[in-house]
């Protein structure tokens, strides 16, 4: 006849949650004023270099990412049933490292064991394990950089930013959004109503935050970590043990992940099964099995339309939070700075060779041509200078990969194969030789010039390095045709370049219509796939690209209840 | 090519909502304490007492509402297709109001018509207008009483605190909430971000609150405004235009709440369709046709599982927010004030002849009875007990219609006849003369005993006033059995009576884990069914009877997105 309030049990061997909260809590409150300032604010520092991380971080990270390869995880799971090895390097490198493959039953037991303690612990100490974890994953934030490099094609300063410091601030925004939310009702009132003349009426009030249940998180193959870590602290903050569920081509950033998340949780006198690894063999589905289980609360999954529809449609026991596809979307109107404009837009189209669910695809110019700086430019020519800028980045094939990195899967190869027969190709793409890694597969972007007309191929989404500048009527037909098609199928970023304010305050309605983030005139050192923690909000809900948006109030609020009990004084 | 922010132009004959905000912002800022406090509160007095309203509110009131019956009631809406009539009053009363019936297209034109420059008047401009519309609404809160008495069949005093004055404190609760969550972010920041050497990084970043679309309202029978304000002013506040789809036998309450609403939008210059009534014939199915329109986004109903289920399925395209049926159950394993709790329970079970979302259904006792400062009583004798309790409520008449009420439907009269066959009859219902309306239905409520094998029966809502004392083993199985019923078919209360803590601790980790609000050992004059406006969370989201509690952060955070523009400074 035990229960309620159970604080955890303080082991010998680890930090007590009061201790951690003590070492976290500075953070946690600057993250709380970053959340509502949303201003610039970084945790964990972007730049890989060893005047920030110190001479042997970078190789100690490389040591301990080799030491994983060709070997079994070392990862201590119950209801192991096998291993399974199902990732092959976009590097060409022989990756070859197994991880348990789980008794689905003996998983959801494991995690709905763990749960109660966790529950009962509170919003402060589970906040303060959930900083620790990020801590920890900062200390070996070199290791999860290469985990991501080598499955995911990404080069290594990107993999070390979107893949480690981005994504930890990322977990970090989840995790004070949640804490905030939590938190914003006291624990227990005293709640004394007048009754005119007569004693006044007094109750007790006790105000429990329960959380939903077991949560699953589907990592993608391109962004394993930066686009689940907030839905994976989101849910374990607010008391809800995650099973995570890695693309089978990206498994090992999230196993790393696990691995140090449960060592934290034993440490600190909590179940690790409150976070555990789900991998599977490629195509066995795995996933979905989880998905419909009814233990299973909350999902969180970035992928294709299809699947994150069909989570949506069955997965009905859950509330479901979903990033697919979409087709982002310039509006080229006019530009004081065509130079810059063409630079701009190439980075963005290049930067890992495309594969960003943030690059731009559509690039809508009026066939009159627009107005510049360089004087009036036809649509050829505005096709033609984004496709020269791609030219000289991806020119010097050192310099060129560091900015691509690798393509992901065949998947992507096919589709640009196919690409370049459905319109008239500007720039075609071309195989290059990695200077640091012969086995890799390096694409740079293609640019295909389509009509207005050719909505078939433009209005869905050709994940990869593949563009498509369309000849518009006027302006005032590429709103039209930015509205329809992010209105219909979704986009993660909208880009506007024009001189006219009436134009810009026109794309500005046409963003809020559409329900899509917009950045207006980017030609310096700000790109349209680029979305800051802690002040831009990545994905709107309000599009077909997204049901959630990582993070805000609506990504945290239904991953808990607020339970109460009330009892007269 | 205009658009963007437009303010709401002024109207000579109205208040501008720079006047309304001033006038109503003291207000918000202390119902935004309360929700943050929980405590008690109140903004609009719940005595209907001439002391509080003035001699002659009362008078005028029922004036106002006796001046609709007969006639078509008074609103100015676009397209009307004709006019219907289906209430009937379960005082006996001649009700015959008409209201106007819609064509679906052209109501939902209108709303999406008044939806951009709602948007844009911003958050702000926007509670200012819903306060006022509370204001409006409160100076004809008797008016409204009377309108919710003689349609649901509740008591004058009832319907003037559950339909008035406490519909409008949750009506301001969710506005708060909504407030809060719309203005926790700025509207506009300058980013700025450190470039090494460099000149830092800076960009202006503008982030706009867009309503989700269009919110259907669904109004229940018994509670047409209480259940309605939340949903209905949470998404009106967050800028999406109402549609609000009545009940066809309690259409007036929310009939004089769509008129008001209206008149105060049109004077604040703002587009009256904002909130337009949807009457329907009985039985003509305009929620599921509403419901299933791809412009709707949001929908809030009350009422019965199935249909609350038919909705979460089918409507895919909008967020869903239901309270359905389940089965409120009280464990009692003893008392020291056996007296107190059989009036309590009593009253409980009385109140509005049990036709209310939070009333008692299951009261499990053990078989070998319970300890109480009376001694050990028996469960039959606990039967007895609140039996004889009830008979000492509704003995006299002319009290006892006060607290009973009439019965809302014949639904609830069929119920009460095969109530009476299922178990140990110890208390029959009884018909009663009300002395004021010799039309209404009145009964009295009716206590069965069951045994804990009778799950067939206990197990689901028998909604009215229709009450099982189920003799349990023991209380751990009586533990068992509110955990397997609360979390097989939901609640939206549960108590328990013990004078053991170590019961009272396993009851609350039971409630917890089957996600229900509970209340300890009442026996005054706090009763399990009430729930609070700024204290209770009313529903918990966390079991099968709501998928939301009434209110909280989770109820108004998806009923906006935030999308953002942003630009190199």
């Amino acid at each position: 006849m035990m229960g309620g309030m159970t604080q955890a049990l303080e082991v010998e061997t680890g930090e007590t949650p009061h201790t951690l909260y003590a070492k976290h809590s500075g953070t946690l409150q600057r993250a709380l004023a970053a959340i509502a300032e949303r201003g610039y604010w970084s945790a964990y520092p972007e730049s890989p270099s060893p005047k920030v991380y110190g001479e042997t971080a970078a190789k100690a990270g490389k040591a301990a990412f080799e030491a994983y390869l060709g070997k079994k995880f070392p990862i201590d799971q119950p209801a192991v049933t096998g291993w399974v090895t199902t990732e092959r390097s976009p590097f060409g490198i022989d990756l070859a490292v197994s991880y348990p493959h789980p008794d689905v039953d003996g998983l959801l037991a494991a995690a709905a064991a763990a749960m109660p303690q966790w529950r009962d612990a509170g919003p402060q100490a589970r906040a303060a394990v959930c900083l620790e974890i990020l801590s920890r994953l900062h200390e070996h934030v070199f290791e999860l950089a290469n985990a991501v490099q080598f499955t995911t094609g990404q080069a290594f300063v990107m993999a070390f930013q979107a893949g480690g410091s981005h994504a930890l601030d990322r977990a970090l925004e989840a995790i004070a959004y949640a804490y905030a939310e939590m938190t914003r009702h006291p624990s227990e009132v005293d709640w004394e109503k007048p009754a005119g003349k007569g004693e006044p009426l007094r109750v007790k009030k006790m105000f429990h935050v329960v959380p939903r249940g077991l949560a699953l998180v589907i990592g993608c193959n391109t962004f394993p970590t930066w686009n689940s870590y907030p839905g994976l602290f989101a849910s374990l903050v607010t008391g809800n043990p995650v099973l995570v569920k890695p693309h089978p081509r990206a498994v090992l950033p999230l196993a790393v992940t696990v691995r140090y998340a449960r060592e934290v949780l034993a440490e600190a006198g909590y179940d690790p099964n409150l976070v555990q690894l789900a991998a599977e063999e490629d195509g066995e589905g795995l996933a979905s099995t989880l998905a419909l289980r009814p233990e299973v609360k909350i999902i969180d999954f970035t992928g294709s339309t299809a699947y994150g529809e069909w989570l949506e449609a069955n997965a009905r026991q859950a509330v479901v939070y979903t990033e697919k596809a979409g087709v982002n979307t310039v509006l080229i109107d006019s530009t004081d700075d065509f130079a810059g404009m063409c630079r701009n837009l190439a980075f963005s189209l290049t930067l890992y060779s495309g594969q960003m669910c943030t690059t731009p695809q559509n690039i809508l110019v009026p066939a009159a041509g627009i107005d510049t700086d360089q004087g009036h430019k036809s649509s050829e020519e505005v096709a033609a200078g984004i496709a020269a800028a791609i030219g000289k980045l991806t020119g010097d094939p050192a310099r060129g990969v560091e900015v691509t990195g690798a393509i992901v899967n065949d998947g992507v190869l096919a589709r640009l194969e196919r690409a370049r027969t459905v319109g008239e190709l500007v720039l075609d793409s071309r195989e290059v030789e990695h200077p640091g890694h012969p086995g890799a597969v390096v694409r740079t972007p293609m640019v295909v010039r389509l009509d207005a007309k050719d909505e078939q191929t433009y209005g869905s989404e050709w994940f990869g390095p593949v563009s498509f500048v369309v000849t518009t009527a006027s302006t005032d037909e590429s709103l039209a045709i930015f509205r329809e098609t992010v209105g219909k199928k979704g986009a993660l970023t909208a880009a506007v370049y024009s001189t006219d304010e009436a134009v810009l305050a026109a794309a500005e309605e046409a963003a809020l219509a559409a329900g899509v983030h917009l950045s207006c005139n980017l030609t310096g050192g700000i790109f349209v796939n680029q979305s800051a923690a802690f002040s831009d909000f990545h994905g709107s809900g309000a599009n077909p690209a997204a049901n959630t948006a990582l993070t805000d109030g609506a990504y945290v609020a239904s991953r808990f209840r607020i339970v109460q009990s009330r009892r007269p004084i």
